[in-house]
């Protein structure tokens, strides 16, 4: 009855969401605190009018006021430049599908976001999976040509390391790739630098960009992909109609364009940020420089699955991840700085 | 660059959605009356906690509560029948991705909904639009064997039609066909029987629904599908992790709790229905009997393109529909009494 490819794959599991209270949640890179008081005024507005409508199907509200932001980096960038979606994931999925056959490869670093594996099966698509070096960065190995290669992903800053691949080595993979490059830029707002220039000069750049983490909106499900528009073009063939309901486009909206509460909240998050490395330093981690809002942690000496259990069992929730040829580590969230004191005290 | 499936087909046009008010919108089936305001309410105090924290990824809230209201039609549903999509259009392309692959056959009835040939497309496989009869049944025809038929899509009630092939003989059709059967009640609703007891008797029987008429959701984006336990099980693998908001599950659990304002909403609709098709009798309009919330007039002595223009330059907006081999004509949404009046004047 079903697809061959779906009855094989495993589920993809994201971060567990537990629903009591009073737990201190540092799994799954949620920002701390509450957005902007501007988004909730914009979703309490648009709650009372016209829900009966459908929305509009191509979010140009958000679009415009995007563009306007985006163009500090990318001078040439008009609203046609923009997709937007149900959650960067919804672009990541559209993205696979525009790009990627049966029987097409999908290249992806590892250890990285575990969704690119994830949608290879989905469209019945070989995953290629090209580990990092050992310093977490992308060698010539990842634009190898390979028969079939259709698409590759890279999440810059990269998750569970928080690493960074500066834009011009990531110019010179799209270079030299055969294939469409996205680069999923989930976290990019916690670095000092993005991609965007990228999209500019190359067609073959695509970035993506998420409004779950930097403006505290994981609820919300509102992302985006920037590309030359007749990219953009292909791509809205492959997305549902109305792919973003009419609230998170209120919201988005109004959260993109309060970018003087992104920098007041940036700043926090970087501030503890830095604390939480020096400390997990402190207690023996090794720990990568983080450009994201969470850190990696890695340690021989300790069971670090049974760190996560202990700190569970308190109500702090860590993500305890392992990766094939790769040393286990917990991950965890940049937290309030109260949130992460009590998860150091328990550590 | 592209796959070509994507690069070769048409994008899907949904109906025209203008921006500007003082029109009477009668085109794409929405709702002419605001949602419950216990929605609303809902959405506002929603908006107000949490929104930085992931939704939950299966709207359980939602589920529970659907699953009471549901079992007066299907009495052993329970949470894990029913899959939640944004709007039903997601569920239509996690339904077609889960169960059709490049090359394979999806079959839907013509003239129908749309976007069931642009879902085919997408995913390369082979659209098999079968012809309804003349009085809008379903003839053994669509169910006959075919090479590598993998899924069937009938819109029930159908549009532009607003016709209803009967539960029983949607089940003959549902045991005689190789492949799963959904019956898209996008419009149930609006009937006075629907296919749900059908899905409890054949695990390939697969409902969808959406919030988007009935509850006058448009906005919101909300549906879901009702299929046995082992299949959402394989389908759940299809679907982006997090694919509605905290938003649209809050309204969406208020929405299907208040049923005496389903009840009422449902008893205007069907009560303008009433009036819109006598009234367009009455003009000489061939009108079939509507199930759902619009009308489909056709009348091979009017030119409807011509008529179409006429009402638009007048603010009133209705969906003009060529069909390959059929008599065009025009869709009506069942608005309110006003402008129900206010169109057949123009008339």
């Amino acid at each position: 009855m079903f697809r061959e490819a779906i009855q094989q794959m495993t589920a993809y599991v994201p971060g567990e969401q537990p629903r009591r209270t009073k737990v201190i949640k540092l799994n799954t890179n949620e920002n701390p605190y509450p957005p902007s008081p501007r988004v909730v005024e914009a979703i309490r507005q648009a709650a009372g009018g016209g829900l009966q409508k459908y929305p509009d199907a191509t979010a140009n509200a958000f679009r415009e006021r995007a563009a306007e932001v985006l163009s500090a980096d990318l001078p040439q960038i008009t609203p046609d430049w923009i997709l937007c979606g149900n959650g960067s994931d919804d672009l990541l999925t559209i993205l696979t599908r525009t790009f990627v056959g049966e029987g097409d490869r999908l290249r992806y670093p590892n250890p990285s976001y575990v969704l690119y594996k994830t949608l290879a099966e989905i469209q019945g698509a070989e995953p290629d999976a090209v580990d990092f070096d050992e310093d977490w960065s992308l060698g010539s190995r990842f634009a190898a040509a390979a028969d079939r290669l259709r698409l590759a992903f890279v999440a810059n800053p990269n998750s569970p390391s928080g690493t960074l691949v500066p834009p011009n080595d990531m110019a010179q993979l799209a270079d030299a790739l055969s294939c469409p490059l996205v680069v999923d830029e989930a976290y990019g707002d916690f670095a000092d630098t993005n991609c965007l220039a990228l999209v500019g000069a190359n067609e073959r750049v695509i970035v993506t960009r998420t409004l779950s983490k930097s403006y505290a909106l994981a609820g919300l499900r509102f992302g985006f992909c920037v590309a030359q528009p007749q990219v953009i073009e292909q791509l809205a063939k492959v997305k549902d109609s109305y792919n973003c309901d009419a609230l998170s486009i209120a919201a988005a909206t109004a959260a993109i364009d309060d970018q003087v509460w992104l920098h007041d909240n940036r700043a926090k998050i970087v501030a503890t940020r830095a604390r939480l490395m020096q400390a997990m330093r402190g207690k023996g981690f090794a720990v990568t420089q983080s450009h994201a809002n969470f850190v990696w942690c890695i340690d021989a000496n300790r069971d670090l699955k049974q760190l996560y259990e202990d700190l569970k069992a308190e109500g702090v929730f860590v993500r305890y991840m392992p990766y094939h040829g790769w040393p286990e580590g917990v991950r965890i969230t940049v937290g309030t700085d109260n949130q992460i004191d009590a998860c150091l005290a328990l550590i």
